[in-house]
């Protein structure tokens, strides 16, 4: 930490507030400047890195970018990656705000590490890389700015609070870290679910990855009817044969009265409601198709605080509406285990790898 | 309803799909413009308007716009405010997709109206503005464009699943809208508390008006400690003198470090905390605020879904966030009774009339 006078100390905070450069005082995620130093504070760990999986959103955006400029997008993706990982010490992409995960190697482990880790061991990082201080030493050699998926060399660095899993054995590392970037879904889908007696559950955006997921959690949480919603045929001839839901219905998650009609007329409304697709509007919907007492859990980045709130309110709906938390304590090995145990889940996963 | 064929059909919607004309299929606040018509479908109910009380974003945004083009800015935002209604068939600020509430008395009563109301009531509306159809008949003679109370003649319609409450006798009618309007954040929070055994119950913001109310909602329903956190010491004392907290502490909520710091210095941390303050930013520092297995209730517009979605799990925070629903069945009576039996409440919310 950099104490007033400029000194820095040696006592480390558990989310990483001592790595904080700028603004001061900020959390991680929220900095535009983290220290890279390659030395630990006695709780954390440093990872050799091996791969970085970007978000998304975030890939997409760069790519987009370059590729208005004209030519090939790849070397000019890959420059400002290396530019954006160089000045932040993070790898946030400025314009979407997200960052994605690294797969890597514990190569040292501080005295006072509570992450329980051990030189060796391989594993992926579960919080964000927007929070995570890196340094790329490679140049990124081996990619071609073509994919979310980024073969890198270079360092990073875990605080007291970060969540990191050791790779499965019997997963290829691509389907792990698949299944890992969702886990938060399916471990609160269970918890949500557990909390009702025999409920209803919907799940919006049901062949995805965090939908599948979803709907076998609800399904080994008690659900007495899963219904799988999703926006195309294509979609639902994958969900229907994976047999992940009771029922597979087509709905525009955007139309609130065509979502509404779809979830009633499969057997809703539900009791829960899991929105797992990434566009915007679907508040409405979600809510519209949830009865009262029940739950909405949204997962999708692509959530309007203010529609949900006043949505609700506006329908003068009497349902609990959770802002879907990445983290619930072992949320990784609960995913892991469900796609070991359901030949569907694992299907819809792999054809997207 | 519009039919296909563009005919008017008698069948009303309880939400007032049957209301929207652009764009067809979305929810009445998600409309650009409504259908106004004083007719009554049959669950309808229509109210002759008294004031408007616009939503403070919405009213400090057009008082900013207009301000800064120079001169008196009452009388532009006055022809602002009525174009808007003209041309939406509702009062949403297009900027801020805010509305407010109005206060009016019932002129008619819809043969099925499920809302119980009766010609002649003083009513005050509990749904939005954003999703009200509304005709302003008098051009807001009376206003002068300088405060959010807005003298108003003409009519609003009410759906099926609108709410509406009656004004109370016993207090005057700004005071009760006052009330009225932050009624669900007190209920949302006894329901939450409620859930904890002798819970430590953090409100940021706890001097404003969902917050006093949210504080005294705390204590009824069982919390063990109220910690009430103000940005500065003029509200501090106010806060005190109230009595409506334990401990009354100062933070700026948007600094994580310094919020989680005096919560927990004064008690905390907390199981359930309740943001109330409507400034961005503050997501990060709610969280750190509350402990593991807590809730975090977020009602402020400014919050952010996705700052508070990563944010958890940056921080590997395993606390339930709400999105604070406005609509609980009863806020509205279960609010004027906490104030009618605080006189901390009351003072605070006179002194803001």
């Amino acid at each position: 930490m950099i104490d007033p006078t400029g000194t820095r100390t040696t006592v480390a905070s558990p989310v990483g507030l001592h790595r904080v450069l700028e603004p001061v005082g900020v959390l991680p995620q929220a900095a535009t400047r983290l220290d890279t130093r390659r030395d630990l504070w006695p709780d954390e760990v440093r990872v050799r890195v091996e791969r970085l999986n970007l978000d998304a959103a975030s890939f997409r955006q760069l790519e987009r970018k370059h590729r208005d400029k004209g030519g090939d997008a790849g070397p000019a993706v890959r420059a400002e990656v290396l530019e954006i990982v160089a000045a932040r010490g993070k790898m946030q992409n400025p314009e979407t705000g997200s960052g994605g995960m690294l797969v890597g190697t514990v190569e040292e482990v501080g005295e006072h590490s509570p992450l329980g880790l051990g030189v060796g061991d391989r594993v992926a990082t579960l919080v964000s890389l927007t929070l995570t201080p890196l340094v790329i030493e490679d140049g990124l050699a081996g990619w071609d700015g073509r994919s979310e998926q980024v073969p890198a060399d270079g360092y990073a660095i875990l605080f007291g609070r970060s969540i990191a899993a050791r790779l499965p054995d019997d997963l290829t590392p691509e389907l792990a870290l698949a299944v890992m970037d969702v886990c938060g879904a399916p471990a609160l889908t269970a918890r949500v679910v557990g909390q009702y007696d025999d409920p209803v559950v919907a799940v919006i955006g049901a062949a995805g990855k965090s939908g599948s997921l979803s709907l076998a959690a609800a399904r080994a949480a008690g659900a007495a009817r899963t219904i799988g919603v999703v926006p195309v045929q294509a979609e639902a001839a994958l969900l229907s044969d994976a047999g992940l839901a009771d029922a597979v219905t087509l709905a525009d998650a955007r139309d609130p009265v065509a979502l509404a009609g779809a979830v009633t007329a499969a057997g809703g409304p539900a009791d829960v409601t899991v929105v797992c697709v990434d566009v915007p509007g679907c508040e409405g919907g979600a809510i519209l198709s949830t009865t009262d007492g029940g739950t909405v859990v949204f997962f999708s980045m692509a959530t309007s605080f203010s529609a949900a709130a006043l949505g609700a309110e506006g329908l003068a709906a009497d349902v609990t509406m959770l802002v879907g938390n990445g983290y619930v304590p072992g949320h990784a090995d609960y995913a892991l285990e469900l796609l070991r145990g359901h030949d569907g889940v694992r299907k819809l996963f792999e054809r997207r790898l």
